[in-house]
């Protein structure tokens, strides 16, 4: 771990168009280009992917799930192994989640209190503890550049009352968190994360009992959840703009190509989603003249490229035919390959958005994305 | 397809080590460097493998099935679409074996005639017959650079009478195909395979009958199909001298490196088998130092390499420990990892191989293998 980073957690906006921004982020494994969007590697691994295809698709920065590594490998084996990027042999910025999230999709196997979230283990069924000290100490063993607090993520349809009381639990382990892992320590920052669900009056409150607390940056988690995109992005449209200006946000878990262009143009600088890959391995690819159902039988016998304007490995070296032979015949090959072109699709779209910020062009972006996945599911 | 190839089919032999071969085959797509071993690429793909990775492990030729090739895409599909080559982007030699070896393995669903063999599709049930013209024709449009004959592989345990008149049939199959494939059309080896089962004078009738005809190689069918490992060598120490000198010797989806370097010594020059990449998707790693069970707990915080010695990707780049941890979470990545270990660990042992039989030296590769491998099934 790195820890004599200059200017560590330092966010500078480079330019802004409306209320988008362009940013950078020091985190101690280089500096952070926003708005980006960071790859799933849920256990220590993008799925389908090696470090090398994670690069040369342009990525700055992934993101590992601390419900997952905790379980498996283990944050302690992790730990004595010199930490993720060696184990994971990933040189760039990590971000971690809190494992809140995952603990909370267990439904039926977690157990809540004051002091943190009992659940099982979805390998083996073992009961294992959460506390805002123990995610911050996981996450410490994980060593990730970014770690964000534990919080409880409220279901879709949670109503004013639950919600308004599990935002005031989430501040008071957020308020832990942060005193278990003190700024900057190991060259790691911290994240808060806003909650409120669907009650715009519960997010303000929420953002600004979080405000208070010394972090390097703000997430708005609880979206994503089973909404309507109207809801969501009403929601998005209020909320980011009161985010503090001066430290980086983090919409996550979200989304869709039109979800992330929604984020950026209310101000989110980060995100984060499995849909690339998950999509991918379903053979749903997105390219720059929409969405492609590879199994369709259309591309049969189509020798053109995936995306005639994509750079990857993938539209550089094999036909749509191949790519639909590959999914039919279930060779492991298709879900590489479908992998590495939905994450050059992400991370070419958030590139093309920090250009459009610094050229106040984004609105001109967001139009032609819009156009290019209009109807239908974006 | 190129047909313009100068001295198309001509193999040189370079240097002699006892019955060991040092040479090179002369295809459409370029020279292969004997001996050799050739990938297998069932459906057009060798298995979480891409073209790139393929030759960065050193794979000079790879191996198409037939039977699988017909039923999904289709060889006419493959042949709208400029053949195998260039659907699959893989620029070097493909070899394609006939089809006949999976057809007997479906056992219950294929009826044998004098003409061809019946059989259904395990996909989807429908029937399909192949003779030896269909499978010559299906051969010309996959395009491989090297055809092979539509055989009867028998089965393990057939009797005399049963094997003696099965081989009768390949040989009338084999003029079949040499008259349904003139020599060197579309720029197209073609090679026999001997059959015979474990009759010694049987496998020397077959290839007394088959050496009269004009083939650019000829292969030895029907060993590793459950016979013991002594029974195996002793047939193809016995037969495989016997073979024509002037042209190559293939044996057919056989094996292990053990077996493969018994093959070299009797004077095999190309070897196919599923085995390092099935192996590898199985956790089975071939290494300098013998084999590797990746998914032993006793890796679990081992943070050597796999093979020191190894140049692959997987090997410059991870610890047993990082590979263990992807293949006990089951993720797709450790398919492709060990998969492009395993086929740069066959490819390094017939590089070594040829380089030893230039420097006369093979019998001590040889040893120092056989002590490697010694001791466990190799």
């Amino acid at each position: 771990m790195t820890t004599s980073v200059q200017n560590l957690g330092q966010f500078t906006i480079k330019a802004t168009d409306g209320q988008a921004r362009r940013g950078s982020l020091v985190t101690s494994h280089g500096v952070i280009e926003t708005p980006i969007f960071m790859p799933v590697g849920t256990q220590g691994s993008v799925k389908a992917l090696a470090p090398d295809d994670l690069e040369n698709a342009g990525s700055q920065i992934i993101l590992g799930n601390t419900y997952h590594l905790y379980l498996r490998p283990g944050d302690e084996l992790l730990a004595r192994m010199g930490g993720l990027h060696r184990f994971a042999n990933w040189k760039k910025p990590i971000l971690t989640d809190s494992g809140g999230f995952q603990v909370f999709s267990l439904k039926e196997i977690r157990k809540l209190s004051e002091d943190g979230v009992e659940f099982r283990s979805h390998i083996d069924g073992s009961k294992h503890f959460f506390s805002p000290e123990k995610v911050m100490s996981i996450q410490n063993n994980i060593g990730s550049d970014i770690m964000m607090v534990l919080d409880e993520c409220v279901a879709y349809g949670a109503d004013y009352d639950y919600t308004a009381k599990s935002l005031e639990l989430t501040t008071r382990w957020a308020k832990r968190c942060r005193a278990a892992h003190p700024k900057h320590k190991n060259g790691q920052l911290l994240f808060g994360i806003v909650q409120g669900g669907f009650f715009k009056d519960l997010r303000e409150r929420s953002l600004e009992q979080l405000a208070g607390i010394d972090f390097d940056g703000f997430a708005i988690g609880g979206l994503s959840v089973g909404e309507s995109i109207p809801e969501m992005y009403d929601m998005l449209q209020h909320i980011t703009p009161m985010l503090p200006q001066a430290t980086p946000r983090y919409l996550m878990g979200v989304g869709t190509p039109l979800d992330i262009l929604e984020g950026i143009e209310a101000g989110v600088d980060m995100f984060d989603c499995v849909l690339p890959t998950r999509n991918a391995r379903n053979g749903t690819l997105y390219t720059s003249r929409g969405k492609v159902n590879i199994r369709r039988s259309e591309y049969r016998e189509d020798a053109s490229p995936l995306d005639p304007d994509c750079p990857c490995y993938t539209c550089r070296t094999f036909s749509k035919a191949y790519l639909r032979h590959l999914y039919v015949a279930q060779e492991l090959l298709s879900y590489r390959l479908n992998s590495l072109h939905n994450i050059t699709f992400f991370l070419t779209l958030v590139r093309q958005a920090r250009e459009a910020i610094e050229q106040g062009r984004f609105a001109q972006l967001k139009a032609r994305y819009t156009e290019i996945f209009a109807g239908g599911a974006n």
